[in-house]
């Protein structure tokens, strides 16, 4: 049998599964305590639901087939358009503003490479139907606070406003070169050097002198009056103002974005983004035919666990899979031995009972292998004292005391 | 634009997807407290993984197609297969037993129906590389464990052994009628007559005589030894004696099986089962080479939620989207009612900051539309004294308090 995963698709062992849903969990709590509310839709859609949407470049990535009974059909590509297909459908009952989160998966066909991948997990939060400066707050107050829960101690929302930077840049466009390939070339500076800039402008058919002056009035930009609102509510909302950072330079690629952009850095892990987002007030009109501002934010999740991992971020102790494992000494010793498991499961903790009757060796090497702290063997003689043998695995102590007692151990 | 989704695939909007996360959290922390650890695979595999696993007419509902590099991929049917898969990838550095659990959702090109869908979730737990019925017992009391959590107050395992069925029903078979068509209608007696079920083994070709015979020997079937002893461990985990019900016309579909076999049963709701499963040991080396012995529970997650609907189990308040609205009474007070809303936040205390400066009575409207308990308003009287309006939505009630207070009175 065939037992590879296709290219660009993973399985999540238990390990790197747990410390997956532990980072799932932490963002989840950000969006909860924002009053977010959660929505899922279906993997497959209408072909024609997806398709058309972002333009040729992305068509070519979505995964399209016909089904057994002949439509057309394709995989999610993002979350976006289905939140606008949701919208348009529920237009009549559902509350505006419309604040949902979701965290499902989503499927490129691309090129597999370090860090991308063809399925993928995607956490969204967006506010459909306001076009007041507190839904952009929100989204950065949301999206910093899940940092924080993530342990993230210096994290930068990268703020700019598209239409400061179209009226920064309109100037400089000439017949051969849009203002949007401008902004494309000016969005590298995080990654190139402003002279390396101008020379793709120059490439692109800009003067040498405008090539420069543009960039130079980039840097001079000032932060607008929509933004200078949007970071007085994010303050108050407790986003402290040294991550709120004016980059008058970043322009996000997609051409969608109607008002604020922003990407989310951490400068001890990297430079690059680990997310981002914007408002966009004319996407959902069309998507959908419905017409209504939002905003929102798409965190990489993948980008995220990389970067926790790298800053050591996770609490170990949380993400124990059991805290006990509850041996068994020999078959006749195995109703006692569940009979334990059921005191320790009771008081709340984690047990696993070893699921077979092997030698004790090989179920404490077992332990040993999952990174199980703590050990219980009730051999014949703990049994008839009603007592059992607690070992701490981890300084390897062994003390033989009651079952109660184990238990407030443990519990310590 | 089309808005409909697929048929057979379903939106969850917030509503109800808060109800289903309340549901699978239950699931999941019955899995964890047994020390079963999270499992995740890919939503498409190589085809030749998936088809040929489960017979002919399994394979014609796989969702399959060639994709953009002319691979032959299908989506995930059912978590079974998948697993046997990463067993067979990982047998060299995985612990044994493999406890795993993995709740995702699988597709099947079925004609939907009522309570049937195309896309939908399974839970599952499974025990790999254990033949004691340790591993049994551990996954009957598990599955208990899940009801309780669910607040069902009566339900049952209903227990069988395929071999006491094989070894009860062989006598009855003839060159004919094959004991496992013999076990198909047995299977059936929980839908059926005696009566029908009788008529329908004649039909088959069954004598009256034989056919009466085959269901008094049903009837008068003993539990095995083998079932005593699962009993027996499962009491010891937890489980009541009388939530272990013998059934000995229980026989489960599929073929697969070796030894238990059970379903879960909640009396009080319906007849039909909240899921199943049993020990099959050969069907990992069937699958994917490795010749190891298992055991396992499917639970039918859609038909758990209708039964938590139906039976009115979901504790509706810890299903509240955001706890606090805090509303915003105009745009020069923005900033004070995000100032506000952040300090309800870091008290633990989901709050949502009404992301538009609309009238109030629309704001209060949105609370009452979301089931919002409380309403905060600071207007500009309030806002110079320090203090807020808190205004219980059941009730009515409407008082003039510090935050601290409407804090204190909204965490009682």
């Amino acid at each position: 049998m065939n037992t590879q995963t296709l290219k660009g698709f993973r399985d999540f062992l238990p390990a790197e599964k747990l410390r997956r849903n532990w980072v799932q969990q932490k963002i989840v709590a950000a969006f909860e305590l924002s009053g977010f509310l959660p929505l899922e839709t279906p993997t497959l859609e209408y072909k024609e639901v997806i398709m058309g949407k972002y333009g040729e470049e992305a068509d070519k990535l979505v995964y399209e087939f016909v089904d057994n009974g002949g439509r057309e059909v394709a995989l999610r590509y993002d979350q976006t358009v289905p939140l606008s297909r949701v919208v348009a459908e529920n237009r009549f009952n559902i509350a505006l503003p419309f604040r949902r989160y979701q965290i499902q998966n989503v499927f490129r066909a691309d090129k597999p490479q370090k860090g991308r991948y063809r399925e993928f997990t995607q956490c969204d939060i967006d506010i459909v139907g306001s076009a007041s400066p507190l839904a952009d707050a929100e989204i950065l107050a949301t999206t910093y606070q899940a940092f924080v829960n993530l342990g993230f101690t210096e994290v930068e929302l990268r703020v700019n406003d598209r239409q400061v930077l179209l009226s920064t840049l309109s100037p400089f466009a000439t017949d051969e070169v849009s203002v949007l390939q401008i902004i494309q070339s000016i969005d590298k500076l995080d990654k190139m050097t402003p002279a390396d800039v101008s020379a793709e402008l120059v490439d692109k058919g800009l003067s040498k002198e405008s090539a420069d002056a543009a960039l130079e009035a980039v840097k001079q930009a000032q932060k607008s009056k929509n933004l200078a609102e949007i970071f007085s509510i994010a303050e108050s909302l407790g986003v402290p103002a040294k991550a709120l950072v004016f980059s008058p330079a970043i322009a996000r690629g997609l051409d969608y974005y109607t008002g604020m952009i922003f990407e989310i850095v951490a400068p001890s892990f990297s430079s690059g983004s680990l997310g981002g987002g914007g408002r966009y007030d004319n996407l959902l009109n069309d998507l959908g035919g419905v017409d209504l501002p939002a905003v929102g934010v798409g965190l990489g999740f993948d980008r995220i666990v990389e970067a926790v991992d790298s800053l050591n971020l996770i609490v170990e102790d949380d993400i124990l899979g059991a805290g006990v494992l509850v041996t068994v000494f020999a078959e006749e010793q195995q109703s006692i031995s569940a009979a334990v498991t059921q005191q320790f499961r009771q008081a709340g903790i984690s047990t696993e009972l070893f699921n077979s009757t092997e030698k004790l060796a090989k179920q404490f090497k077992y332990a040993n292998k999952l990174s199980i702290p703590w050990v219980v063997v009730v051999g014949p003689e703990e049994a008839e004292k009603g007592m059992v043998q607690l070992k701490n695995m981890t300084s390897g102590e062994q003390v033989t005391v009651s079952v109660d007692e184990a238990i407030a151990t443990v519990q310590k």
